[in-house]
């Protein structure tokens, strides 16, 4: 492998295919990134086997291509060295085997490397079920609805995103057991293959890293054990989590006793301030009263003190209600809504609350309440 | 105490005063803000012990002061309940003696409070000695010699700032015993007491977070065991360490070998790649070589590479070395002369290098070579 290029184009590839690198450091050819020049261009790889990043860089982004050929570098190393080399052009020599000379000005590194054929074979063929959607699309729809994974393992399909397609709906839906948030969108095509998967959602969260919120097309490729997403110059591949995801249509009430609408910032406001002296430990749990167009929320600590916010609300369904819940999950809830008003519905202190966007049905967001006693 | 005050000022205020709440539990009065409301404005206070913040606020500034009276409040939440009231305005009532009502719009927190006569009695009158010079001066002075104090408790001294007065001259030092900064400046007054004191860095870092670097003028009292710093409408007093600081002048070699002139920035960036391949565990030790007019700093680690550099020199004094030494030390001490060129001056591989500013002879920055073999 010999080969010039602009500092900038590859440290910018360098940088997406960082995200796949293991931090575990139990194999070590997974802490590497892979180079492998061809004729064509310069392809980027790494993998901690749950979840791998290509890139591909064409010849005509190459200075120049001397000698094609594969070599795996230490990925921490060659992306802080790339960073902070002085000159616009690098140059990368493979000395030998077990070598890579790195130049660029006056900066010379000599990097051990590693066998490339001690890389893992990644299959990222292209699959028989393609869904394309905007990328600018798949962005707004994780965005509503990856928070609510759950961070435990004990339920390990719970740290995923359920994403779901029946003819041309696409439905993410993502529930730690406490709460749920729910998007469906219409996609252009209609696809006769049902789909129904469950992806890690920290694998999702470094796709959404390196995803830019533009029209151009994501190509999804869907597999028995894996999920490729295509886009510009980059393949993200990641395995998907085994088991059958609950079925959470059921948990959403389809009767209200109160549908209230209220301004979204304020309330946001409001139950942050009413966070304030709320407990960590006991999941920062607040109160909610209403009282005639009135929105009491409250939280209370005999150590700290006591705190009483009001808001003024219109009622579209009419009655009252008293509840408590976590005020952590009704702000990760309206922070996802991003909307100017927010519909509350209600049905019981014990029953799930329902938030809606009034601009948008296709969103739902849902808190179960926290009985206090 | 009742008043109403602007929500800004207020906030402002706090805001230095926290600096100096405890972070460690021990002394819950500690964790504590002392409001005081006199007819002339209100006080806000805060201490660990070590460090004690005052600020005051005139009533000029307050909107009303319907009723005088001290309360200690909890620091950790009183600075968040301010920070995140709706209202332009914010009332502060005492309820009763354990109980303050803050309200602000349609918010009302009703927090616990704790008696002001548990809080310390904290003497912070005028001193005998007292020295001026400006907030800029000794913010610039602090900021090019505190990264070199220690960090490390085995030597409590060398965890503080020695500050000295003889004259109208101004000197403050810094080492960790494996590094050294100094740097003095000229009053604008005589001084008939020479002053030798240890200020404990910690404490003069909290107020380089509140010190603005404008020209006013900056008023440093000096006790027996304590310090007080008075600026705007703050006092900050710390405690001094106690002990004799270490004479450092006899460190710093009078004779060189060689002389060199870097330019500041290249020689900066030169030691930061080169120190990619250096091991933290053993203090990132690179190596210096000159060679005529090309300076060569190179690492090596036998797991992972080897980097050389190249620079352009001028020598001013010619000789040649071979010399290794932290590259975090020679970053801190660059980055720390703020200047274009460097002149650097070496007189053994086991004596100290030593780093001044070519356009302010009152710069010294040293570092101690480290043998290798």
């Amino acid at each position: 492998m010999n080969l010039k290029i602009k500092k900038s184009i590859l440290l910018e590839n360098l940088l997406k295919v960082e995200k796949a690198i293991s931090t575990k450091n139990i194999i070590p050819i997974l802490s590497g990134i892979k180079f492998d020049l061809t004729e064509k261009g310069l392809y980027l790889m790494a993998s901690d086997n749950d979840m791998t990043i290509q890139t591909f860089i064409d010849k005509a982004n190459i200075e120049e291509i001397k000698t094609i050929g594969s070599v795996v570098l230490q990925g921490r190393y060659i992306v802080e060295i790339i960073r902070k080399l002085p000159g616009e052009d690098i140059s990368l020599v493979m000395v030998d085997e077990y070598k890579v000379c790195i130049t660029s000005d006056s900066s010379t590194f000599n990097l051990n490397a590693i066998d490339p054929n001690e890389f893992p074979k990644i299959n990222m063929e292209d699959g028989k079920v393609q869904v394309e959607l905007s990328k600018e699309m798949f962005k707004n729809i994780i965005n509503q609805t990856s928070f609510a994974t759950s961070t435990q393992e004990t339920r390990p399909l719970l740290t995923g995103i359920n994403l779901k397609i029946d003819g041309d709906v696409l439905e993410c839906t993502a529930t730690d057991s406490y709460r749920l948030a729910k998007q469906s969108i219409k996609l252009n095509n209609f696809y006769q293959e049902k789909i129904n998967i469950v992806i890690p959602c920290k694998n999702i969260l470094e796709l959404m890293k390196i995803l830019k919120e533009d029209e151009d097309m994501l190509h999804i490729h869907i597999f028995q054990n894996r999920v490729l997403f295509k886009f510009d110059n980059v393949l993200l591949q990641s395995r998907l989590l085994n088991g059958t995801y609950p079925d959470t249509s059921k948990l959403i009430p389809t009767e209200y006793t109160l549908k209230i609408e209220a301004p979204l910032m304020q309330l946001y406001n409001v139950v942050d301030r009413a966070s304030l002296l709320s407990n960590d430990k006991e999941k920062n749990v607040i109160k909610l009263v209403t009282d005639k167009n009135i929105m009491i929320i409250s939280s209370n600590s005999p150590e700290i003190g006591r705190v009483e916010e009001k808001l003024s609300i219109e009622k579209l369904v009419d009655s009252d209600i008293s509840i408590a819940f976590s005020s952590k999950y009704m702000m990760d809830a309206l922070r996802a809504l991003k909307c100017e008003k927010v519909i509350i519905l209600f049905s019981s202190e014990v029953k799930p609350i329902i938030l809606k966007n009034p601009e948008n049905d296709n969103i739902t967001q849902l808190i179960l309440p926290i009985r206090t006693y």
